[in-house]
């Protein structure tokens, strides 16, 4: 049987003999998040420097579905834009863990969701220009809900819509949180496959 | 006529007397993107400190589509993530520049592109827990193609690919650039009402 769960890798990356750019100087500013600094070589010859999150950092996205057929969805306030926007289901990856062990942990701290069952959805770069972090989205079906259990840090409601619902405010632009929605956008066919939308 | 150029506002955010947290002190960081260390009084009373990208900043995305209905699609190598990405046009808006004219601008330099017609598509946040940017994207329609200029710090070369070829790659998980990948999701419906898809 496929392993549902498993996603393509984005691993395959240029071998680092190829690199195009040479790093002259690296920095780690004593942030947290890591950042890097570093000077970097062009391919034409001249020099820049380069401030951005290194590769590592994952985080996993999780589109709950539950039994009768409907989406969880959060309300949840985000600092950096100042406003509460709608989202799924998400959180980074700690130590030790895949993304699949953190998208059990964030659907059942987050919502109170509990699966069985698991689809893995094309994985992406939520910034290349500035990150290097990796973000891994899921299905999950037949989602119970229990008992939430959000952390401090975050300001969340839930929400439980038809998913026709959800994919008319993702095609009208009303969830403008980018991972969100592109693992919305990547879930689509699947849902669409299994009858559920 | 309807403007089509326009992009919903995403500034209709909360208002300051409403934020659900406090900020305590924010201090600049002097390094280039901008960077904000705040700390924090949550909605809870505890406290945390966050590291962000402020808001204010913005880019432009452009999904250019040729005469002859084949969109043009670039390869870049993206230093956080050593490695090249299929993706279209982008590029940060400047001070004093307008999201549509960044986006003229972006497609005159990264591959040669002018079009005198422009469809805005829902704007997004990136990265919503680390960053206040917000990118507008956009179809160019009927863009013809001259002599690119891209900047020393780009590394990219142009491919021009039918349009049903750039969404099977799409759908696969090829395209892993997500806010790339986002502006594809969002232009395709209106690609599909022109019969160009």
């Amino acid at each position: 049987m496929a392993d549902t769960t498993h996603h393509a890798s984005l691993e395959a990356l240029t071998p680092d003999a190829e690199q195009p750019w040479q790093v002259q100087t690296s920095r780690e500013l004593p942030f947290e998040p890591l950042l890097h600094l570093d000077t970097v070589r062009l391919h034409g010859g001249g020099h820049t420097s380069y401030l951005y999150r290194p590769r590592g950092e994952k985080a996993s996205l999780v589109v709950p579905i539950t039994p009768q057929g409907e989406i969880v969805l959060l309300q949840q306030y985000r600092y950096p834009l100042r406003t509460t926007l709608t989202e799924v289901v998400a959180g980074g990856v700690e130590v030790g863990e895949t993304p699949l062990e953190a998208a059990h942990r964030e659907l059942r701290e987050e919502v109170g969701g509990v699966s069985e069952e698991w689809l893995a959805l094309p994985c992406f770069c939520p910034q290349p220009s500035f990150t290097g972090q990796i973000f891994y989205p899921f299905i999950a079906l037949n989602v119970r809900l229990l008992d939430s259990a959000p952390e401090e840090s975050e300001l969340l409601s839930v929400q439980t819509v038809p998913l026709a619902e959800a994919y008319r405010r993702l095609d009208a632009g009303a969830i403008p949180n980018a991972p969100s929605a592109l693992t919305l956008f990547h879930a689509r066919g699947e849902l669409q496959r299994r009858g559920l939308l």
